[in-house]
C-alpha cells in the first residue's frame, strides 16, 4: 500500500468508510485513489474526510458488468466502448484525474466527468430503479400461489427473462445501491408509480389509445441506444442470423 | 382458403374477430383454425362462435420472438427449443391437436396444453406485466427534464438497456393483449405494487436487512431458468467468453 500510486475501492458502497479508514493511514502523498462504485455523493462523505493531505481522490463508476460478481466474472472486453463516469471534485489535481482517465480508456472505456448529483439521478434513472423494479416482479411470481414455480421457468418469455437476469445480482451492492442513492431512487420511483398508475387505469376503463401512445412513444428511445452503439450484447442478437442483424442495422 | 387444410390467425389479439368473420364461410370442413395470439380465454371467445361446424380450433401461443415484428422478422431458429402453448376446449377432436402438435415440432418447439383461464394467468406473470413496466419505465425516464435524452441513452446500464427492448416492442399488439388479458393483468399488477410500496419503505426507512433478504430470494428463479434452458440468449453470453460461460454453467 504504501508503495501504490493507485489504489481502487472495489467494495460495496455500504463497506467504502470502514476501507478506507484502514488503509487511509498507508496512503503514498501523491497516490491517487478511486472507486467503482454505483453511488457517488454517498461514496464521496464515506471516503473523502478519511484521506490525508496529498492524496488524491477521484471517484469513478464503471458502467460495465453482468449480473455475476466477484474477480472469476471479470474479462477481457468487460469496458470495451462502456462509459466510465469520473465525478471529481472542482478542485481536484487535474492530473490524477487525467492519469485515471488514461487507465480507463486503456481499458477500452468512454469516460465522461459529471457532478456526484447529477450522476446519481442519471442512475437512478438507468439503473438503480429498474434494478428494483426488477427485483419486485421477480418477487412477484415467485409468492404466485396459482402459477407454479416450474411454470414461471418454463414458460418465461422475452420480458420476465430479462428482469430475472436482473434481479440475480448481487444483493449487497444491491442493498447498500438502494440505501446511499435514497433521494434519487425514491424520486424516480414515484414518477414511476404515477406513470404506472396512469396506465393501469387505462387498462381498467379500456383506453386503448392512452396505451397505444405511450408504447409508441417508448419505442424511440430504443432506436437512440441502438443508433448509439450502446447495445451490441442485446439477447436477439445471439439467436438472430447475420443477414437479420443487417436488417435491423438498416431499420428506420 | 377453401382447400386450406391448416389455417394460422397471426394478427393483433383485438383483429381475431374481424379476421374470423371474413374467412369463416371460406374454411373447408375438416379443416383446423389455430392462432398466435398472446392471450387465449378472449381470443377463444372472438374467434369460436364464427366457425362452421366441422372445422377444428386448436388456440395456439408460441412462446418466442423478439422486440420486432412482421414476417421479416422471422428467421429459421426462432421456435427452436421455446414453448408453445395449445389451449383447446375439452372437446376438441384429438388428431387435430395432434396434427397441429406435430407440425410446432416440426419446427423444433416444445408443445404442452393447458387450459385457457391458467394460460392467461402464466403469461400476466411472466410477460404482461414485465412489459407493461419496462413500457412504463422507459416512458419516465423520456418525461425527465433533468436527465437529459441523450445520458439516458449514452448512460444505459444493464437494467435499463434491457427494458427499452422490451419496450421497443409493436405498440398494436401490447394494446391488444393488455385490454384482452385486463383481469389477470390488474390482478398482478396489484400484486406488483404491493411488493414494490414495501420495498420503497424499506428504502425510505433504511431497513436493509428487508432489501437483502429479498434480493437474494429472487436470485434462486434465475438459477432456474438457467438450468432449464430457457435462456440461451441472455445478453451477456454475446460479450463474456467461452470460458466464463462454461463456468456459468457449472455455477452453483
Amino acid at each position: 500500500m504504501k508503495d501504490a500510486d493507485l489504489v481502487v475501492l472495489a467494495v460495496p458502497v455500504g463497506a467504502m468508510e470502514a476501507v478506507t479508514r484502514e488503509i487511509a493511514p498507508h496512503l503514498a502523498p501523491g497516490a491517487t485513489i478511486t472507486d467503482v462504485g454505483s453511488v457517488k455523493r454517498d461514496v464521496i462523505a464515506a471516503v473523502a474526510p478519511h484521506l490525508p493531505k496529498g492524496v488524491h481522490f477521484v471517484p469513478g463508476h464503471p458502467l460495465a458488468g453482468t449480473e455475476h460478481s466477484g474477480p472469476r466474472s471479470g474479462f477481457a472486453e468487460l469496458f470495451d466502448n462502456r462509459y466510465v463516469l469520473l465525478t471529481p471534485d472542482p478542485g481536484t489535481a487535474p492530473e490524477a484525474v487525467a492519469r485515471l482517465r488514461a487507465l480507463w480508456e486503456g481499458c477500452g472505456a468512454n469516460v465522461e466527468e459529471m457532478d456526484a448529483d447529477h450522476h446519481d439521478l442519471v442512475l437512478a434513472v438507468t439503473s438503480h430503479t429498474p434494478h428494483l423494479i426488477a427485483y419486485t416482479m421477480v418477487g412477484v411470481a415467485d409468492d404466485l400461489r396459482r402459477v407454479t414455480d416450474s411454470e414461471v421457468i418454463k414458460y418465461s418469455a422475452a420480458g420476465f427473462r430479462d428482469f430475472t437476469r436482473i434481479a440475480a445480482s448481487d444483493p449487497t451492492m444491491w442493498r447498500d445501491v438502494f440505501l446511499s442513492n435514497k433521494d434519487a431512487t425514491l424520486e424516480i420511483l414515484g414518477r414511476f408509480t404515477e406513470e404506472l398508475f396512469a396506465l393501469q387505469r387505462a387498462i381498467r376503463t379500456g383506453d386503448g389509445d392512452h396505451l397505444f401512445d405511450y408504447f409508441t412513444r417508448t419505442r424511440a428511445i430504443r432506436r437512440g441506444i441502438i443508433e448509439a452503439g450502446q447495445d451490441t450484447d442485446a439477447p436477439d442478437f445471439g439467436r438472430m442470423p447475420a443477414k437479420a442483424r443487417a436488417d435491423e442495422g438498416a431499420e428506420k
